[in-house]
């Protein structure tokens, strides 16, 4: 089984657009697993050692995708 | 059917990572699109008016996913 991680921080303008990547992986292959740093903080050592930097990530089979969703300007108003 | 555009630009050290995010998306779920363009520049001015401001991105549903992978300094070695 591939395995896919997806650490986030619980953004509250992002934390919809960031589980749609999560989602749109096939779970049929992927074990997926979704981690907030936040409320988890015992797990950041490990997302450190496997090369996250920052968040949202997708750790995919342990290779590190860092996604930039960014605020739209109109969610902020 | 959900939609997901891969774009691209044939970057070497990160094409190979790059395609294993398209792979990992649910294709029985999403009508994934892979597209370099720096072959198919007549695709630029859609993925800017969809909001891609820079490659590798990911479009699911219309929302860009901006993805940093980097280059691992061994593979420049």
């Amino acid at each position: 089984m591939n395995t896919a991680q997806f650490y986030h921080a619980g953004c509250p303008v992002c934390l919809g657009a960031e589980q749609m990547v999560a989602d749109a992986i096939d779970h049929s292959r992927y074990q997926v697993e979704v981690v907030h740093l936040g409320e988890q903080p015992d797990r950041i050592a490990t997302a450190e050692a496997t090369g996250v930097k920052s968040v949202p990530a997708l750790v995919l089979n342990g290779q590190v995708f860092h996604i930039n969703f960014g605020a739209a300007i109109a969610d902020l108003k």
